[in-house]
């Protein structure tokens, strides 16, 4: 039988662990590295979905959580599947629900059968299992599921994290037994173990072991030191097998995308660019820009000098500023469709340097102009 | 002297007193009659300005009040004006901030000189008279400038109108003075004179002696019963010029559009399509749809069938539905989209019927289905 989705190896970075590929999908390839833009509820915040298309974007993430609880899965079905719903015809990853109802914090329980916890809306009772998330991710329809994990929190200690990361591969052979529909949707499993590398390592084998199209390093970027998490993370894409695709979630800074594609990851996601813009902040090629910064009030000038977006082409930073000011929509579409399409021509650039075989030089030029963070 | 605005009448209707014409600007031409989408701080809420044109719009409004406390007429002269700054290269119209000045109620005092007032922003007290409404106009650069007026309550008691339609039209004489600039931008005077018909006669009488391109009839809309609106429109129409502009500010529902036009309305404006779609209503062919309603839960078909816009093109009731609960900001992007469109539309097809003499069935026919209000 035939995984729906596949990676595709095209070329290795000589001096780093940088690879270019793609992934194949029902819903069309992916060039990968790619940054993956994230519309929670059925909606890439502030965006219409062709917008996000014509920057370049073919994959976006959305919650299982979220449209679990709102409007459910069982009504998305009906419409015909999660593509159809929010007008998105390319790939859709959704993540297991887990790392949300796990930050839910006393609001949940955690058994082995699964999470008993409480909506943020309603305060309603509910619980996810591996066959729950499978079950909804189903009726969702997206290309690529993620299994349900625990996302240990940063610092744990190692008998936590052991026994948390035991259980999440027992719930992944459950998730892996719940999904049967494997040529319309891929399951990926989620390597835990925190900090701990003999931990990492038996996780990795598990979860291997299993055969999945594609696997996510999970429990990284929770709060842990930038170093420790290079420095994990190094060693976690050591364990994963070279032909199936790696990704690294929760991740969307210029610094951490370098971070993660040097180190071998082929799929990031963040909320970042989208929430920032909404509290008028930029990513541009020379840095953060704050709009609210009283200097830009007469600058006429663009956000971004190096950028050709919609926003950049069309708007001054003092009509930007204003937006802001006075609160009006605008301003939110504006700078969130700057700092997507940032972060996606970025990722392009990326890409384009790992095929020129140039990507430390790359990655030293672009931090030499954005400066450290 | 050539005017910058200038009318043109292209058909009369010949059982009612709707008319066809074009609108002559340094910004393009308008097809009238017209509906004005209303941009109150350089922005037409929740819209990029293409998308505002590609649906037909011509013209927008913008507001002086707004505008002057922020971002200040000031920097919007030195971003090359109004239509440069928020990006939109088709005609706009400013009001002359009378309207809100007088509006804050107990926070503005009126003089003879013109209207003292504090900052619904911060507080800070400012003085806005008939000069100063022009200055802020010629500073934002705005195709059509209305003059500075004192729209009277209703109800009020026929001294205190004839005083302030009295006022208004020295206000008025004060306007045309300061504006010299007249191949650039055109003022249009205001009519005032509340519920009485001898008011309304000796306003229109001194206005038109001043030969504007253009005149609104003001102090409607603001209260009083939607037949006595109508029946004081009907004979402040006859008392203007053929050849010359007529704006009923303010007015945006369906309703009251067709009374517009039927009584010789040539250009209406008003918030109420993107206010109400931030509301999570709809303006269809067959009545508003409030989206919020439980009945549209799983309810997949689009909001109106007889509508092409994006929306409708794209999205679902059940989607739209889902959005307005989740609260993201794209169901007011859409439903904005949508309500704007359905007004520009249906202006588009009662000039049609205009030019095809069957302006009072088409009215008939749009009522039939929409139902009374």
């Amino acid at each position: 039988m035939k995984h729906a989705v596949t990676y595709e190896l095209i070329k290795e970075c000589k001096k780093t662990k940088a690879r270019r590929g793609v992934l194949h999908t029902p819903h069309g390839d992916i060039q990968t590295p790619v940054f993956m833009p994230v519309g929670t509820q059925a909606t890439v915040k502030a965006m219409r979905p062709e917008q996000v298309r014509e920057m370049g974007a073919e994959i976006i993430l959305s919650n299982t959580y979220h449209l679990y609880l709102r409007p459910g899965h069982e009504l998305i079905r009906e419409a015909g599947g999660l593509h159809k719903f929010m007008n998105w015809d390319r790939a859709i990853l959704t993540d297991s629900g887990g790392f949300q109802v796990f930050s839910l914090g006393k609001l949940r329980k955690i058994t082995e059968e699964g999470v008993r916890f409480q909506s943020h809306i309603d305060g309603s009772t509910h619980m996810l299992t591996p066959e729950k998330a499978v079950e909804i991710q189903n009726a969702l329809g997206s290309d690529i599921m993620m299994a349900f994990d625990e996302c240990a929190p940063y610092p744990a200690d190692y008998k936590y994290v052991q026994n948390s990361m035991r259980r999440t591969t027992r719930w992944l052979e459950r998730c892996k037994a719940a999904h049967r529909d494997i040529e319309r949707q891929s399951l990926f499993g989620i390597m835990q173990g925190g900090t701990y590398k003999d931990l990492r390592k038996e996780s990795a084998d598990a979860i291997v072991e299993m055969d999945l199209p594609g696997y996510a390093v999970g429990g990284l970027s929770v709060g842990e030191p930038k170093e420790l998490m290079i420095e994990v993370l190094d060693y976690c894409v050591d364990f994963l097998p070279k032909e199936k695709a790696r990704y690294l979630m929760g991740v969307g800074s210029p610094d951490y995308l370098f971070e993660a594609v040097e180190h071998g990851i082929d799929m990031c996601d963040c909320v970042l660019p989208t929430r920032i813009a909404r509290h008028g902040l930029a990513m541009t090629s020379h840095g953060r820009v704050n709009i609210k910064n009283s200097m830009y009030e007469k600058d006429f000038t663009t956000l971004d000098p190096e950028c050709d977006c919609y926003t950049c082409r069309n708007y001054s930073k003092a009509y930007l500023r204003h937006l802001f000011k006075a609160e009006e929509m605008l301003s939110a579409m504006l700078l969130s469709n700057h700092n997507l399409h940032f972060l996606i021509h970025l990722m392009g650039e990326i890409r384009k340097a790992i095929e020129e075989d140039r990507f430390p030089e790359y990655k030293k030029e672009f931090y030499d102009k954005y400066g450290r963070f």
